[in-house]
């Protein structure tokens, strides 16, 4: 998909929800678990539920391979679901050396070999550029480079000061998106930045105006969908916002999807205002 | 595995040599190809004739992950068939916020859940310290955390000197040591030290005197074995070094077997002579 493709969605369904499908057999609806696939069909239901106002949808690979080979083909069929107007995001913050990325740009990408075909990876930046390119050889794929997380970790290393040439304070996250910059354009390269910094964002937008930005931890992480909005938004609305608990897990009754629908709803709602509001 | 048994086999075996299951479908002798399961049964004569001499087995996720739901099962099998007397290390290079982290947890630690059973897994050290506590929480496994890795894109974030309070340099790779010894001891944590650098070597044994390395990049990698012993080893020798392509892919013949086993051999016997003149 292509980001023009992308923010004609968002234009369309005056969303930029991304619906994390963070789905723990351990916490969905009981009355789903007699079933042969509970994890698929949990899915099948929180989509047919969703779809109308979210954008993207973001299995989070973990839940599936704890699963095992089982996990796995529950992910296949959850992504060959999704609606082909929704963009899908392959939660994995994979990154290894070049021809190991290659291999994982096989699994995520390439489905003739492993039955998936997302349109975009998350990428952990530790292991530098050779880590990431092999992702960019499938044409029209994105990696969604870790820039800032939401998680209290992200202050051991991200938010290190980095010796510099200058006066200016720099942290590793800034470096991150500088260097990264040079590996692709704004049509495969968007960065993860944590919703819980919204006044980094202004930030991160002088280093990176044109980029999409996946904002996790607005929700359950506790991000507020308003900041994000106000300082993210760029020109080609620039954004995606992630939920999974606070919809998915809305209600672990037999009312599951329409809870998760209301709450869905209600997002995109907010949406709707924001994009009238800071779309530039 | 207990450190203290991790050791006794490398005595016993007089090798530290761990073999990198970089099992590609791509690359392994066509006369196994008509078989129903290539990939396992690959590994299992590459484990058959390689036991001896190897103190460790290292399966390179990726590769099975390239496959989908079929390469996890090969996967599976392949971790079931290595002797129990050898460390198993799942090369995942995984990482993400606590909940996430607990789930790949689950996927190599618990059995009862995904299949796998894995000694140890790689980590990522991006996200910090809750990316990495998840896994700590099994008891008798390991995480091997990437500090210094052997690609040219080492360069890129690992090499970058932070703005320190003191006059002396400290790089990024460096402080992932300082930092992470804080999360566990050297029970159950390791760290991925790229073989080409053995000069840094010393640097980081200052650092982590007593933590086991997990070596890669000897052989195809092209790092010397022998700095690597001289400069890496402890009293317990604290080295298991990695030998992947050079190993497996001795021949693409029908003797890739018995190829394999005499390389792991010549392995084996000069890591013999290390340990007998560089064992603390």
């Amino acid at each position: 998909m292509t980001k023009q493709e992308l923010f004609e969605q968002i234009q369309l369904k005056k969303s930029y929800l991304c619906v994390g499908l963070d789905t723990d057999i351990q916490k969905i609806p009981e009355h789903l678990l007699a079933g042969e696939d509970p994890v698929f069909e949990f899915n099948r239901q929180i989509i047919d539920a969703t779809h109308q106002y979210a954008v993207a949808y973001k299995p989070n690979i973990a839940f599936y391979e704890a699963l095992g080979a089982k996990g796995w083909i529950s992910l296949q069929k959850t992504l060959e679901y999704i609606p082909k107007e929704c963009f899908t995001i392959a939660d994995a913050k994979r990154g290894d050396i070049g021809n190991t990325s290659g291999l994982y740009a096989r699994a995520f990408f390439d489905k003739e070999n492993s039955g998936l075909d997302f349109d975009s990876v998350t990428v952990a930046p530790y292991m530098g550029e050779d880590s990431v390119t092999p992702f960019l050889d499938f044409p029209g794929k994105w990696v969604i480079l870790l820039a800032l997380t939401s998680n209290t970790g992200s202050k051991d290393f991200q938010q290190l000061v980095l010796a510099g040439s200058d006066n200016k304070e720099e942290f590793l996250f800034e470096k991150v998106i500088k260097k990264s910059r040079e590996w692709a354009d704004t049509e495969q390269l968007m960065y993860v930045v944590g919703a819980t910094k919204a006044e980094s964002l202004t930030k991160i937008r002088e280093l990176a105006p044109e980029h999409f930005l996946l904002v996790p931890g607005v929700g359950a992480q506790g991000g507020s969908l308003q900041e994000v909005s106000e300082f993210g938004m760029n020109k080609h609305c620039g954004l995606l916002v992630n939920s999974s608990r606070a919809i998915i897990y809305a209600s672990n009754g037999e009312d599951f999807a329409q809870k998760a629908k209301e709450e869905a709803l209600k997002v995109q709602t907010e949406m709707a205002q924001y994009l009238a509001m800071y779309l530039k």
